[in-house]
């Protein structure tokens, strides 16, 4: 497995993995007022999605389309924001996001500047959905 | 086609367009500050990524990941940010962007706070660059 010394995703898992496989896993970010926020990280060091060969990408976005697929079902976001940036840590990661009307943010991005205080009891209310989410996303078979 | 009234992406192209097929356009995005700044916006008219069938799906990464591919090739970036989010135009379209460590929102995204002055200069030398990647995206041959 290709690895970089002082790299974030390298050194840790970037967050609670969810899933798990040889190639990626999948966790929850740490990102308050945002609790469906998770993360596709491929393990291996690489900067770029071009970086990855076609049976990758595929996988990686298989996996990215296995999120936003359980987040809209059970977490009915207005949107969902996906995105691979890696300005900051240039260890290729899919963002996934679900975005509410009412969230800190929204319609901006979760970078931008923050537009409102979040009401913590719609937070709370999703939680039970993304326990429910989070149970379906985490079963065994996964390929490789 | 699906359209919807009152969608800026149903009613205008979004952009200078670069190459078009049945199914999406790459369009170079009207950005000042960013030269290598592309959408690939899916014709008809769908909110999400999901939305599309497992075959659009794979034609629309394959033209993000050309687009990509291009502008790692000719712009050289420090690095490429892809994202598909849609707060504002619920209507897909990925975002295809060449960052530089000396642009104006670096390492931030590019919707977060500027961070600084953009030198003119790097900006004018990046342009025989991107006309000879538009050339090569511009291509025919482009699978429908």
């Amino acid at each position: 497995m290709s690895r970089e010394a002082g790299c974030p995703l390298c050194e840790a898992d970037g967050g609670v993995v969810i899933a798990r496989t040889p190639s990626y896993r999948i966790v929850r970010a740490d990102e308050p007022g945002f609790p469906g926020f998770y993360r596709v990280v491929w393990n291996d060091h690489v900067r770029e999605f071009t970086d990855l060969d076609g049976a990758g990408r595929a996988l990686c976005m298989q996996a990215v389309v296995e999120v936003e697929t359980l987040i809209r079902r059970h977490l009915q976001p207005t949107k969902v924001n996906v995105a691979s940036l890696g300005n900051m840590v240039a260890h290729l990661h899919w963002h996934v996001i679900a975005r509410y009307d009412w969230d800190s943010h929204f319609p901006g991005a979760v970078w931008a500047a923050q537009q409102r205080t979040t009401d913590p009891a719609r937070l709370q209310a999703l939680l039970p959905h993304r326990d429910a989410l989070e149970a379906e996303l985490g079963k065994p078979a996964r390929p490789a």
